[in-house]
């Protein structure tokens, strides 16, 4: 019978959608976004209201219909990844991860997005900007590490965020020593490279941390071992706040996300 | 007369999850999820919003009903623990410890928990997760110690959840190190061994937090002798966070969690 | 005209909790529960949600009514005083301590009320769980300290409550040393025995403290002269968390308390 | 057209005052409150609910009047000033400090003044309660010190209240090394003793700060000097925790409050 | 069609605003406030409510009328700049950046604000009050670092604010080693002056900080790195605290800022 209910629920929302994509829209350079220093990623996550779970159906897949609109309408300028934090993060329901040229660019979205019908039901609870650089301690690195780093990494379905806050020594220490002691961190994830992607945002001044570090594996247990095996190189000894929070979810579709949220 | 008034809830209550339970579900095997290395634990604390309490009778089975189906729904794959933590702690009103081969199926419950008509009023406070794993330490401990280890624990009615975070310093000792003043913690709680029934859960990088660790006991006192023991052991002074919060409660049967619930 | 209003509420609560009384309770041995170790002491504070000051005062004596019947109804297991912290306190507006020999019959009281008419409109806040021991240095003392601490203190109106938690270096002390440290504490506050009645719970692993301590006293100038000449001892250097919350309020009487959150 | 609407209500609620300052009450002696040592001070700030900027002007003047009457009620006993926060302090919107030889008639005065209708749109946000005492450390400075100490000193229209914590060194210190430094401090802050009016409460276990420390000013450059000047001195090393909450607001009369209020 | 529902909304706003801008108002002189020493400036951060985003267009648009209103009211003798924050930052929707020579006159503005339509549905979340000073430690600068910073900086979109607390070692620094680590603060930071503009203001007393420093740039991307060329110098230790909150944004005028929020 649930299930019976969810088929239609999915049809409805996926006509509803159906209706929004038939919008015409140039989507952005996602690779050339996800892939090239100097781009802004913010990563922006909502909570719902007590009204949201209160609305029928057929409302609510109205306004996700609108949540859907917003997306598409800047797919144009940004590259927009969608979470699900709800069960794993009590922090918040869902994530976005916006990537883009220009910061304006994703104030303005996530402005259209709490404008639109959608956004009057969600609350911002976290923002965490940050910017993608050339990597600066890989030059120095030997060859081998630096290509066994060019190996690809397996992906998804679960996402986590981290954001990190030096302590003060670390960037009074001389960049020879920062640089011999990310290359130990380097060495010590290495083991973890194929199963748990990473992805660095640099922070400072952009927010209240340093460093947003991004994950996507489809083994948990390993990024954990990630993270522990992190955990036992001196560089660590410089990280005065890791997580809090931190944001664990799971990466959907914006039409797998949408249709969750229409239960 | 208040006595009778519980009786017909309860009688109701009954009627109402008979219904339910008439639903067929395979139960995932619990012995197995309950014990075995690999298994990740999710605990999950909520609180009721401010109309539950003002709902009438009627409804409130209805949806304390959903949230049961729900469970049964889910219970192929999971095993899912309950717990009222409401009087002995300020955090939450619930808890739920969800067992699982993968972590998404704990996020496709909970969802579906937050979907139902049950989980509009209530708020996820808390969400910790864990993963269960062989035990680092023991392998070098006495036979001796070993073999207590393998004595029997009684268990609840009360149950205790503690997170702790490690410092720095913890994950840059050497095995050795750490196995030694591991075991000087092992022997301090060998006294409690019979009485406080333990479990660990590793979480460094799965949220805030490097362990959960459950406990669950008829006698808090022995508890509370436990944990003092412990914090007497050298290892205590590498906890730079211990609880905050810790959650405090009895274990309870679906059923008779739900029959509180109802009134 | 205030005041003849305040006697005409006077006269609906004292009726509507003559009906109550009326009821048949045997009441927990009292003296028992304040007096010996081995019984578990819950500290709960509550805050009224908005709607509490906004219903008629019929209603709001209907509701105090059911609050006075889950308390009169509880009195056979436990021990249970009221504390009015509005006006002293921002945490909440009134606290419970309850003694009971086991906690999850507190825990029964405490759910019963919040699932009382009352208790729709009070949110928890605040909850420590401590348990009462036979002294740990008072036998090493000198006989003359010993005498002097028999002596009877002096109660009320005045009720502070303030949780500590210990450093780790506390605990790692030798006993001999922590019970030097201790008899110099309880020199320091000798002077203030007759006028500040102290009462100390353990709460170590049953909530995120490591002591619960309890002040009555007629003279807050003396609580707080007392205060100051515990932080004068070196014990205090191992004090890492004093307070956060601090409760201060007034001893009421059930039907006082009653009274006054019926205006 | 804005002033004319003010003019309108200015003359409405000087009407419903009116009424009000009828009623007859003996004046505490004011000047004994605030000038004599082991009178309480308490400081409550309160941030008003969503309805309250929503209900129509004679609902909220009705309201203000009885927020007035129960002031003038309890200034028999009592001192009271009153602040407004709003717009110079994120925390509230307004203050009341109160001076009573008994906390007990702070109590009953805020408590009354919660169940009043005006109280109903309330919520207290931070209370902190402290003692006047007789100076501790001015007896052993220089004359010439003592002096100047005797000056007047101007006052508001600005107030600013700073709670401070010491850490455990200080009150380890001998008295000597204390007044040491007290007599340093109290030199610092002489070129700022005509402009900058100041009071001293001692908190230690009456909240969780240790002093809280009472300003007034008409030049909040110079108030910003004296802090300065005090930052400067060997004592401000022992300060653990300094505001957080910085309370800034103005002084106003009861009746100026409340005719800004009610606009 | 979205776009021409703005246009509508747009030339609504502009229809609205134009009876607002009818009213004369002789505007303070806004040179000498943003660049003398001895203004108070004040920046004060607002959420919408929840009803807020529920609010028919009409009804919105009068309400930003109202804002509208009182800020042109106020423009007499305060220079008030407006930013969006929304989307950049969790904390706040808008942040409004006062400048005045008296500090009643801009918490006048801000109650006035409050009191509005438009206020009824915004709450402040953060205030944040500081002082403009000559510069400290400029006049031993050497000459060519003075004339270096007397070369223009560019200005906006982006707006970051970030509060600093010093710590207590650093006010008891003897003011030539203040001087010496300012210098080389000032000489790391010269490479972003061209693009980043910066302003600074003393708090110390007026807020918990000591510091709030403003932020324009088109350019985060060198923002960020001043900040972190910021972070390598000697002064950089002794930031007790630094951000939390740190609010990022983009300069808005008034009527582009209302023509967003109409939305």
């Amino acid at each position: 019978m649930m299930d019976g209910w969810r088929g239609v629920v999915t049809a409805c929302v996926l006509f509803a959608l159906g209706c929004v994509t038939a919008m015409p829209a140039i989507a952005a350079d996602r690779d050339k976004l996800l892939n090239e220093p100097g781009v802004y990623g913010t990563f922006a996550a909502f909570r719902f209201d007590a009204d949201w779970g209160k609305l029928d159906q057929a409302t609510r897949i109205a306004h996700l219909t609108s949540f859907k609109g917003v997306v598409e309408q800047h797919r144009e300028k940004l590259a927009i990844d969608t979470y699900l934090l709800r069960g794993l993060s009590d922090h918040a329901d869902f994530l976005l991860r916006v990537h883009a040229t220009e910061l304006k660019d994703t104030q303005q979205f996530l402005v259209d997005l709490q404008n639109s019908p959608f956004g009057k039901h969600v609350t911002s609870v976290v923002v965490f900007n940050g910017l993608t650089k050339k990597a600066n301690y890989v030059p120095g690195f030997s060859e081998q590490l630096k290509s066994d780093l060019k190996a690809p990494s397996e992906s998804g379905p679960y996402a986590i965020v981290i954001p990190i806050r030096k302590d003060t020594e670390w960037w009074l220490l001389p960049q020879e020593k920062r640089a011999a002691m990310m290359q130990e961190h380097t060495e010590a994830a290495l083991p973890y490279h194929k199963t748990v992607k990473r992805k660095l945002y640099h922070a400072t001044g952009l927010d209240d941390f340093d460093f947003i570090t991004y994950f996507e594996t489809a083994k948990p247990e390993d990024f954990h071992s990630l993270v522990l095996a992190l955990n036992k190189v001196k560089e660590a000894r410089h990280n005065r706040r890791v997580g809090n929070p931190t944001l664990v979810g799971t990466v959907w579709s914006l039409d797998q996300l949408i249709e969750v949220l229409a239960q």
